[in-house]
Order: structure tokens, then C-alpha cells, then sequence
């Protein structure tokens, strides 16, 4: 992604962090939802690697940098209104902190 | 969806906001990101449709009250820290107000 596709991102005006949908490339199953500002984004280009903000932490964080359940990333997609991307990933072990594959398991119907 | 399953959701403290990623049931493809409210959540559940708040126009939106592409939602999930949810849905002609499937066209790297 080139510095003019990068600015063209609606980051959050307050936090300059933008929703970012983490998807497995082979299943289309949702993984988790995180945050990224514009040196997550840059990081996860230059490296291949997900890269996000995080928000309790208030620190860059590269997804699996302490678990080794690292996302490596073969898309990035922006929507409409440019605030959300999608992150296409090949996810290593689980993405979930409690050990499952994704951070969704819960059905509130 | 009972009130106490409601009460535990972490919605956003400035704007009592969810967001919501709101993805395709047969494909598992993602559509669009929209936010919800308490109100919008108890509305997709009592009638069956999605409905979300409307962050420009400040206002509880039913998807497709315009256009007639509405959504019948499946399922809704709930992500390990409580503060994303999945709407599973089948949706009518497009999701997207410029007329593509989903809102998510473009690839950035």
C-alpha cells in the first residue's frame, strides 16, 4: 500500500485508530476484531505480519508476539467509507487469548 | 437474547456503541461494519432484521428501510471480551449503497 492509499483511511478522529476484521483466508471464518492506527498498518505491510493498536495496552502489538499464534496476512481490504479494513489472514494456533480458534463462540439468540 | 445476556455487552462509554460485523450466512462473506445500540439489538431480535445506529445520521436505521435490501439475521455472537458482536445474515440484493455485494471492494496491498 502506497503513503497515498494509506491516507486515504478514515481513522477515528480521537484515537486515529481504525476497525480492523481479522479473517482466515480458507474458511472466511471472522477471527477477531482489533484496532490499528497508521504504524500497525505500515508494520503489517512491511512485515507480512498482523499488526495492531492495542487499546488497554496503548502499544503497537504484533498479533502472537508473546503466545506465537502470529497471523501472517495476504490482504488487506478497505471498505466504502474507508474506516474498516479486513485483514485476510493464515492464522497460526488459535487467535483467541482463551484458546479457541476465534474470539466468537458465544449466540445471544 | 434475554436483558441480562444485553447487560453484558461492553458498549462503547462515549457513544453506547457495538460494533457489529455483519456477515453472510451461506458464504461467510463480510458485508459491511455497522454499530448498534441497545435499542438496535433488541429491535434485530424481536423482528428478525438488522437494525443499527446510524452514527451520521444519528438515528436508529433499519438496513434496507430505503432501498429494500434487508437483512434476516440468523444469529448474533458475541466475542470473548463482549465488545463486538456477529450479525449472521441473508441479505437482499446488495449490501452496499454503491450497489456491490458487500462494502469491502477494495485491496490495499
Amino acid at each position: 500500500m502506497t503513503n497515498s492509499l494509506i491516507d486515504k483511511i478514515n481513522f477515528d478522529k480521537n484515537q486515529g485508530l481504525v476497525p480492523v476484521i481479522v479473517q482466515e483466508s480458507k474458511s472466511n471464518e471472522v477471527l477477531m476484531l482489533a484496532y490499528a492506527n497508521r504504524l500497525a498498518i505500515e508494520k503489517t505491510i512491511k512485515t507480512g505480519f498482523g499488526y495492531y493498536w492495542s487499546r488497554t495496552r496503548n502499544k503497537l502489538w504484533k498479533k502472537g508476539e508473546e503466545s506465537g499464534n502470529v497471523q501472517k496476512v495476504f490482504e488487506i481490504k478497505i471498505d466504502c467509507d474507508q474506516d474498516t479494513l479486513i485483514y485476510t489472514v493464515k492464522q497460526k494456533g488459535n487467535a483467541c487469548h482463551n484458546n479457541t480458534k476465534t474470539c466468537f463462540q458465544k449466540n445471544l439468540l
